[in-house]
């Protein structure tokens, strides 16, 4: 099945780039409340699905052993930026554990909130893994296999207990099956798990609602989205869409992007999940397709309306075209 | 008319990501030896025609006049990486004619070239529009229009005599007329003119063969084309693929990209001009698709196959995957 244009990019009078996408909108039932193109072939979700990566660490007690509050479990959902704060919050989430950066296996960037990166290279200090926008994440699975007692050194591993209780979780939420062929490597080195967007977005209502989850699990949720509705700075960074929402929204919204153009997100007030892939993977064009089936699932809103049809400028600040949602993606 | 998925992005066992893209590969006298997908829609070439407006500056006597030789050429052809020889050769460029970085219009963004922009960082300095890529063509708009005698500070403009005359010469190789509708501003603020693919596919073929061109044009044609030929670094940058293209194979390739996903070309000793756009923008893609198509004109070579199918490696550099052409790109 075909994937509609979704998003336009236009320059002068014409539309220069055409993004296309698929979107669903479920309920924890499963029951598709918006649809558009092909939401039936898995696709890796990638970051989009950090928040459930963490239930792991909730569950397995090691948020309470090493006394995590929000910004600490925040940081273990984000993909944040690498500003001062983030890099210090991975740091005491491993320290609380006895660890520290050598033990993360997620890789080095610079951090993409470039006055950090700056101040780093001004300070003739390099880049780590701390500063990997996935480093709160693996401390939380690293702190999670501590207070279990598994391996630390083999924790990127899909056969690791904690990526397999990840996996688990997933289909939990998911009310699907994983195939073991859709098993990938992230950009962080661990598995990420492909399943289609319909059970993706029905994952995310149940995260939200809780529906038929065990106790246990039903409260991880619980405590993680009220995380981010409280420290959402530690779950992206400054001046990012994702912190801008959910500093807006509180606890109505939890939204996280991922790499290759997917947006998740879930509407607890609504009982709604939200998943939504980019098909040729553009972070630029998933963002404004959030924007816009956010729009139609809460209304009107002068947030929302800012990154559902920003403008495009050229490098002296002109409005030289925009980027727009398509009557598909308007509904 | 559609674009076919002409570049796939995989992970694990999946498609993780797909690019639709248009290819024409035509002849000076406009015969199509590749089509693919919409040819026919007019396109906004962005940088990708910088050599063609570069014509202005060589046409002008300007080039002459300011004793240029092939590095300052090549960087009026160039989207540069704001490597510090780049921004001299400008600097120079602009001292020529009297003039320096205050009459640049482009805008200011940081060196593209990472190990620069971190350079700047460590002395304290800031980035100048000297270090926009667009830097050397707008040195050469300046430069010309000294020359010529024109207003400097309204250079950008579609009405200003360097416009107008870039805009003669691109109808003049493409033996097509723009129309006023297809006029948009580009990222460094100068008009960009938009052109079936047909058409800017028999314009470079044109640059490259000089058919029907008057004789100063045809000189310009086969001047910018040696200086590109002899100082790659000044057309591109290091690592970069339009530079290494450039440095492997000679006179006998001149390769362009332009932002939002397109690439063109020409092929002089075979007499053929390139021009892909990828619809979705992704410069990634494009080059991908220009590897592909140099590949299937010039057959199988090293350093085209490392980037006809290019790995994708996560942030500790294992491979989860590739880029890879569709059967419609390869032919």
């Amino acid at each position: 099945m075909g994937n509609p244009v979704l998003v336009e990019v236009t320059r002068g009078g014409l539309t220069e780039s055409r993004h296309e996408g698929a979107v669903c909108v479920a309920d924890a039932a499963g029951k598709s409340v918006i649809a558009i193109g092909d939401v039936a072939t898995p696709i890796f979700p990638r970051s989009a699905v950090k928040a459930m990566q963490a239930l792991v660490l909730v569950e397995s007690g090691a948020a309470d052993r090493y006394r995590f509050g929000d910004a600490e479990l925040a940081l273990a959902c984000a993909s944040h930026a690498g500003e001062p704060d983030h890099v210090a919050g991975v740091e005491r989430m491993l320290a609380r554990a006895g660890l520290d950066v050598d033990a993360l296996q997620c890789g080095t960037h610079w951090p993409t909130h470039r006055p950090s990166a700056d101040a780093l290279v001004r300070a003739g200090l390099p880049a780590t893994a701390l500063h990997h926008n996935c480093s709160g994440k693996h401390a939380g699975f690293l702190c999670a296999a501590c207070a279990g007692g598994s391996e630390l050194r083999t924790y990127t591993a899909a056969t690791h207990a904690v990526q397999r209780e990840v996996r688990a979780i997933l289909e939990n939420l998911a009310r699907s099956r994983i195939d073991d062929r859709h098993v990938g490597i992230d950009g962080c080195s661990i598995p990420t798990f492909a399943l289609p967007l319909a059970a993706l977005a029905r994952a995310f209502a149940v995260l939200g609602g809780e529906q038929g989850l065990a106790p246990r699990r039903a409260a991880a949720c619980r405590r993680l989205r009220a995380a981010c509705a409280a420290k959402p700075w530690y779950a992206a960074g400054t001046g990012l869409f994702a912190t801008e929402l959910m500093s807006h929204f509180g606890a109505r919204v939890l939204v996280k992007g991922g790499a290759e153009g997917v947006y998740c997100g879930a509407l607890p007030e609504q009982g709604l999940g939200i998943a939504i892939k980019c098909v040729d993977g553009a972070g630029r064009a998933a963002e404004v397709m959030m924007a816009n089936v956010l729009m139609r699932l809460i209304g009107e809103n002068p947030l929302l309306a800012k990154y559902a049809r920003p403008a495009v400028r050229n490098w002296r600040g002109t409005v030289v075209g925009e980027m727009r949602p398509t009557p598909e993606l308007l509904g």
